[in-house]
């Protein structure tokens, strides 16, 4: 690799947080065992599609920017309706979309983190509303030097305008910045801007047994299993 | 007080970090001894006042943004012309000017900021750019939870849009926000909006001797002598 990066910007769900298993186990929680028949892996999915698939059908612009907190609570009303559950009451239903903004790191992350802030500036790259970034990370103690997330481009990745956002606030040429992520397309979108690039693997992410993409590909400048690996791999 | 905020907003330049002795530090380490006749505490007043001038005058907008960098950079430049100081190369006038970068903050900052996180979501509201509150921050170990700038707003403070920037994105109600400066018409900005107020008395903003007012003011919701005492009165 050429000369090291001096910032590091990284996805969060998926990437530093396991929303799987958060976000079922908060649908078990407030559930309460009312909804015995239903399956929560495979709600969270469909939940999680309906949200992806919002969020590319998303125009730009700051100005009539829509919270990806109401972009959840919508697919949420409707999967609800779908499914034919109607044992949520309206409070409910908002703290189970807030569960998006308690997500839980994976066990590494924070150590991780935390031995790379020794070595490069941290900053989140997400497509969170930055409230939520903000929220997760003092709740699970993710130790940032910087929040940034789509909302402040008025523009979700991989949509060019964001990854040029983080490098105008972070002062740095594209070169000098590594995207971190366990989604190719957005290490690919990073690529194109002349961002440096660490694919790490998530096999867990949809949870157990879910169809993930974890192949290390040559077109990355590193590919790592988790944080401590890309630590290990990055001098720190 | 009624109900007790959720974040607080800390202004940085001159109420997180001592801008005057950093600076005045730099250019004595810089000029190391060649301008024997410079008062670089008047020296730095004035470059201060400059920019202060100049943000006065700036438009707003994100699309024609000028990096505060620029503005310190250009008001240095015209400094040195009127001293007729020409000792400094063009990269020691650059040093110079990424010494706002590297403010040291104030004794009390890092312990009180530190004791009130454990309580409150604590962002910056700087009218610096995003890389130098971000550089910083990162030397001093500042333990922000998000770092926002009139950079993000397109507009610097006392603009409202500043401040209801940092509401939107933190997710909160002017009422649950409160807004901690040394300058009173910061907070006075703040309060027309409906943010709390915090003023915070830094009687060595411009150093020994400097004009500073620090006369608590009944208008506001707290007045504290440092972040330790504003630890104090906000029960953390």
């Amino acid at each position: 690799m050429r000369r090291e990066p001096r910032a590091l910007l990284f996805d969060v769900q998926g990437t530093a947080t396991d929303f799987h298993s958060t976000v079922c186990g908060e649908a078990r929680r407030i559930s309460d065992g009312r909804c015995p028949g239903v399956d929560w892996a495979n709600f969270v999915d469909r939940w999680r599609a309906a949200y992806y698939t919002a969020l590319t059908a998303a125009g730009t612009g700051r100005e009539h920017w829509i919270s990806v907190h109401s972009v959840y609570r919508k697919a949420l009303d409707r999967l609800l309706e779908d499914e034919r559950i109607t044992v949520f009451s309206e409070a409910e239903r908002e703290e189970l979309a807030l569960a998006w903004q308690r997500l839980v790191p994976w066990p590494d992350t924070v150590e991780g983190l935390t031995r790379l802030k020794k070595r490069y500036t941290l900053a989140t790259l997400s497509n969170a509303d930055v409230s939520a970034v903000v929220n997760l990370s003092k709740r699970a103690g993710l130790p940032w030097d910087a929040i940034f997330t789509a909302e402040m481009a008025g523009a979700f990745k991989p949509d060019p305008a964001a990854y040029r956002m983080a490098a105008t606030y972070l002062g740095l040429a594209p070169e000098e910045i590594m995207m971190v992520a366990c989604h190719k397309y957005d290490l690919r979108a990073a690529a194109s801007l002349g961002l440096r690039t660490a694919f790490v693997a998530r096999p867990l992410e949809f949870g157990p047994g879910g169809d993930v993409d974890v192949a290390y590909e040559p077109e990355f400048d590193l590919n790592a299993a988790d944080f401590l690996d890309l630590a290990d791999q990055l001098g720190s």
